[in-house]
């Protein structure tokens, strides 16, 4: 491939530090959820045990982290009892230092760091939250970049040199990053002593200053008190710097250091590098705006082609004071252009992302093209109404700073809620897996989507590397590969079902349309019928009838039925209503009814209205996306309708529901409705023991009850269907009744039995 | 369904007794066969450890109980080691009595059973060997019988009565089906000393006398010594007068009652009869012409739908005294018709026959249609030269008695072994199965066949009810769901093994064809190249450029590739022969290469005709019913033909190879040629190392290599494919090469880690 291909690619990885609270604003003193488990990879705690730090996987774009850290967010928030995600920065209401819990740990050595810490910054600096953003560079783009120097160094060596490269401009270009993406501007008086002093301007228990726009980067943030020199020359000497800092007690250890952006090395050469200055932005759900994260990309890539440059002490304490000036001023301050001039924020600003828009614009492949990344921080930095900070300020000023800061965490709560059967950037793998998928973050374990389209996910635990591929969130290797041909085939499941003495619908298989026809002409069906195929799924091709019926009928029947197999059953028809039992391992662990698609009449609409009106529900979509699926007003249900007397222009009565198909298939628009609590235990017992029979952990075993009140007897119910591959996320969200959690209990089965994580 | 319909429906079993012998025509003197086992159901000791008894399970059909012994047959005809199996019911070469073993058993009972036998009737009468034929009617046929009856005796005691009709109808002219079926006419003069002195005829060894027909039914046969009287009128009476023979000591038990009809009971009530008066055919590698089954069935047909009568004691004496006569007469010999009249074997047979005719051709529906079972038999009455025993005897004249059996039994052995590969009834089933179940049959599984069409079984363990469901012979309970899901996706399968260090083909997948075509166009594609489909097998869709390839050729074969899937691969070519590598559990079981369609010149004739000649192979045939293919002239080939220059009218010289494919597919006219035992060790390694990676115990890794005799390295092979449904038969029947018995190999995995059986 092509640089111009290349310069874009990258590794990403987002981390955030999040404090939870109560609804009154005021930090929690609760510990870390426990659903998350003590080794979650993805969510833990960081300084203190209130604070939860989520952490998404190294991702190949930026929009691919930012979408994984959604979401996490999405999980945590949705999992905390009686408590917000604390949506900022700043923190909410304190209590006194002393009351703030620090992170608890098995491991003493964290643990006594930590108490370290707030002993020498304050419990209350340290759990100032922020979020950083990891990058590196593509190997494929740094092995092309070395080709075409001058190759005196080692790969290895050039790679550092690069990273440096970029860090110092970085370093030195900070303010411009503090300044368009500050997002803490205002404060609580329950915050440092000395801050709320400081402060020009009290109100409603908010503290803030003229120009503030983040206190987290400015002199009441989390950072080192003193100016700490550090040798970018080399990675070498560089990290000599940061030893003798070590030496010298100044810091206790490397993670004590800091920096804007953080050196990570790998066998002692630069990995990549941490971007640490950014605020947690209150008006987005995560935090963060991904356009910001695409703007520090890109000047990572326009930064990296600039020629390198001495960062001299001179530089990095000029660089010091210009990111004091832009944390806590407006525009118009001054900040120091060389060791000779000073220029204002917005000039020195507008050049530089000048100077990166023309340089991204000569690149023929531009991954965050329309301009809109660049153009949208122009206008911050050239209109301050439109900074983060200034949009803070008033909006807080609307309400107060807690009360503000509440509505928004509410407001973020209740979007995750409405959408949480989604999955940012799984939107377009098929809800059941996108429910696993959930799970399986809730879980801590590593996901690998390894074929999107088939919907194929591979899921690891991180402490002994036990992997279990899954298709389909059902498909997964609890099941023996022949028995879920048993299930595929019909007439065998049935055989061995009624081998076990479990009810299943009495007929027989026939091969030939005309053996239907000479038994019907002899009268030897019965009476009521049911014609359906022997091997295929979602009720393609069966024809019911709970009446009597013509030759014409059943001829037709036939043919729609043999148009799926070759091989097409005819069973006595079963009174009742059918149920879905969905079997995970030995337990049942959910039942729905499914209900044909239908709409309830309102005594004024057409149902043709009724219908568009059903179908705005978020929960209802196309190709399993969504919990529920579209209704159609397609020939079929037009056929139905014209079947009842009615049109689509029909006008129901006011509590009269119409139903707009036979079959109650939720992917036909049907209705699902959770019974799990209320059937007679005798036909869960039924479905397990058809499991079983047919030695299967996973399965959706479809039985028609005549009442589920009712104990089960050999006339009753019976058991049509067992599916190998039952949809789970019919059950989590159920159109009526309570929601099943079926993605957990199926991770439950997959890893429990393997070794504990 | 109506009684027309079901009057030749039954349920149906053969039992055969077999003497083994050595080459010379002796008895044999070894242990029964261990490969066998010991608790064989199908395969069996009786009397005599020399004899084998072979049974069939019960059957819907004659021609399936038939098929079935004939597979019996064979597999214990082929197992033997430098024996044969005596194919007549008059013994072989015998040693003096006390030479003869009694047949082991662990149950001391048995054993002292046979002793009693032993003394009372001699061991060389004991080990008179013949067919029992099994029957009963269908339950439904009885259930339609009963009711159309006056219902005064309750079901079950109607079924007696019916039974007990047909038993004293056969009993009363058992005579005919001595005479017709009678196929022991000559004995070797080892037999007993008696039986020799009464032979009227002696030659070579053999004796005989005028008109013998079936020694085993004369005097000289087995049977008990002295007239025993049963009391037929009702099944109560008919047990008392059984148990009185027993309280007078005149038998030890009930079978010891050595009657031409057996009555079988289940529950104190009678469940089928066995019909015991049927030679071992000479003239039927079998040993039993079906017809005569069929002949018998339709007897029992027609006596179940006559008058009852009473066979008193003076019917039962006339019975006998007619079995003794027709055992030993030519048809001009004068039977007892009534207690009044006598009539010559001749008449008497033939108005029973014609009777038969009149009523079965009443029947709407005759399942041994076109009239040849009756007519054939009325042809041997009319004709003496058309009797078995006047074959047999002017056979045995030719040669002479022990030369003539050895000669069948070898004739048959052949047989066997050229269609070793071929399972009498199962035919329409892939062969793969077909091998699966002669394995089962060898090991003593009970066998269901489920779904033939999808070549879907179960076996189950008889002692343990252990049931295994199977499809295709490689599709079991071994393999995980989604270990067969991860195989059937190329793109995963490669991930997978990569990960795992093991050599896969370098590429990538695309989605679209213009990418690939991008790729070409700026020199971005491997100079050699395999287009191939993400997830197809048996070749389909691929294409192969061992050499360079123009724009137009990499568009069809990228056409040919996108019509099998959406996702397509685009690897780097390895050189090399592609080899197959069959992994049964832990085990390499069987390596062969796939050399494709060939023909080699002889100098004189077209390739047309080569290819005709190479396709007479028995071998050879279509849809996986053969170990090989037949070879095709269809459009593939006369294009590569072309491509090489060559016509199917072109004359290849003497020992030149031509090949008419390009893929090496056994499917499409392949050899198979084993390289097991020729193939280095460590490709071996790898290929466990892949099923090991992927966790599947069955599976095909396909697998090119540069030189077989070289070890593995990173560079000199490539596994290109794992697949998850590997046929057998071609390992099973190589073109070339060993043979290599996977089915046992499939069995034991299956059921070794159960319990033991």
């Amino acid at each position: 491939m092509k640089k111009s291909e290349l310069i874009f690619d990258g590794r990403f990885g987002i981390e955030k530090e999040n404090l939870r609270v109560n609804y009154f604003g005021e930090l929690s003193l609760e510990k870390h959820p426990e659903v998350f488990g003590s080794r979650n990879q993805y969510i833990t705690t960081d300084f203190s045990e209130s604070q939860i730090e989520m952490i998404t996987p190294v991702c190949n774009t930026v929009d691919e982290a930012y979408d994984f850290l959604e979401n996490i967010n999405n999980i945590v928030m949705l999992h905390l009892e009686n408590e917000l995600l604390w949506p900022g920065s700043n923190p909410p209401i304190l209590p006194d230092e002393d009351v703030i819990p620090l992170a608890v740990y098995d491991d003493i050595e964290k643990e006594q760091y930590r108490k370290y810490l707030a002993l020498k910054y304050g419990k209350k600096r340290a759990i100032l939250s922020g979020i950083h953003f990891n990058f590196s560079f593509s190997d494929e783009l740094l092995r092309i970049l070395y080709e075409e120097s001058d190759k005196i160094k080692t790969y290895e060596d050039f790679k550092d040199q690069l990273y440096l490269k970029v860090t110092k401009y970085f370093m030195k270009n900070r303010w411009l990053f503090i300044y368009l993406f500050g997002a803490s501007p205002v404060f609580h008086e329950s915050y440092m002593k000395q801050c709320v002093e400081l402060s020009t301007e009290k109100k409603n228990g908010g503290c803030t200053s003229k120009g503030m726009q983040s206190l987290r980067n400015s002199v009441c943030g989390y950072r080192n008190s003193d100016f700490f020199f550090l040798d970018y020359r080399s990675y070498y000497k560089y990290k000599q710097s940061v030893s003798r800092l070590v030496d010298e007690e100044k810091i206790k250890q490397d993670s004590e250091l800091y920096t804007a952006i953080r050196i990570k090395p790998l066998n002692n050469h630069i990995e990549y590098l941490e971007f640490r200055f950014l605020d947690i932005n209150p008006l987005f759900a995560t935090g963060i705006n991904q356009d910001d994260l695409k703007l520090i990309h890109m000047f990572a890539i326009y930064f990296a082609q600039l020629e390198d440059f001495d960062y001299d002490e001179e530089q990095q304490v000029t660089a010091g004071i210009n990111q004091d000036i832009s944390a806590q001023s407006l525009p118009d301050a001054s900040l120091i252009a060389n060791s000779e001039t000073t220029e204002n924020i917005y000039s020195l600003g507008l050049a530089l992302l000048n100077n990166l828009n023309s340089y991204i614009e000569l690149e023929t492949i531009n991954k965050y093209s329309d301009d809109r990344v660049i153009q949208k921080s122009i206008e911050r930095l050239k209109t301050i109404e439109k900074t983060y900070s200034s949009i803070l300020k008033s909006s807080i000023d609307e309400k107060d700073y807690i009360s503000f800061h509440l509505s928004q965490a509410k407001y973020f709560l209740e979007q995750a809620r409405d959408y949480s059967f989604a999955l940012a950037g799984f939107a377009d793998m098929e809800l059941s897996t996108q429910l696993l998928i959930q799970s399986a973050i809730k879980t801590g374990l590593t996901i690998d989507v390894l074929d999107r389209e088939q919907n194929f996910i591979r899921l690891v635990n991180p402490q002994d590397h036990h992997a279990e591929y899954i298709k389909e969130a059902t498909k997964t290797s609890l099941d023996k590969y022949s028995q879920v041909l048993v299930m595929e085939n019909k007439l065998i499941t049935k055989l061995v079902l009624a081998e076990h003495g479990i009810n299943v619908p009495t007929g027989f298989s026939i091969a030939e349309k005309k053996t239907a026809i000479k038994l019907f002409k002899q009268g030897d069906l019965p009476k009521e019928l049911v014609v359906k195929p022997n091997t295929t799924n979602f009720g393609k091709g069966i024809t019911i009838f709970p009446y009597e019926y013509s030759e014409k009928e059943l001829i037709e029947a036939l043919d729609f039925a043999f148009s799926e197999d070759n091989m097409v059953l005819l069973e006595r028809f079963q009174s009742g209503k059918e149920y879905r039992i969905l079997i995970i391992g030995d337990e049942v662990a959910a039942v729905i009814h499914r209900r044909a698609a239908n709409v309830v009449g309102d005594g004024m609409h057409t149902i043709e209205h009724l219908v568009e009106r059903k179908n705005e529900s978020v929960l209802r979509g196309k190709g399993y996306r969504t919990p529920l699926e579209y209704l159609q007003l397609g020939k079929s249900e037009i056929d139905f309708l014209a079947y009842q007397q009615l049109t689509i222009d029909s006008r129901p009565a006011k509590g009269q529901r119409i139903y707009l198909r036979e079959n109650s298939n939720i992917s036909t628009g049907g209705d699902s409705i959770d019974f799990t609590d209320n059937i007679h235990a005798s036909y869960k017992d039924a479905a397990l023991q058809a499991a079983k029979a047919l030695d299967v952990q996973i399965c959706g075993v479809d039985i028609l009850i005549e009442d589920i009140s009712k104990p089960a007897t050999p006339n009753n119910y019976s058991i049509i269907e067992v599916n190998f591959n039952p949809a789970i996320h019919i059950h989590c969200y159920p159109y009526r009744g309570t929601k099943r959690n079926i993605g957990d209990k199926v991770i439950k089965l997959l890893f429990d039995n393997k070794e504990k994580f």
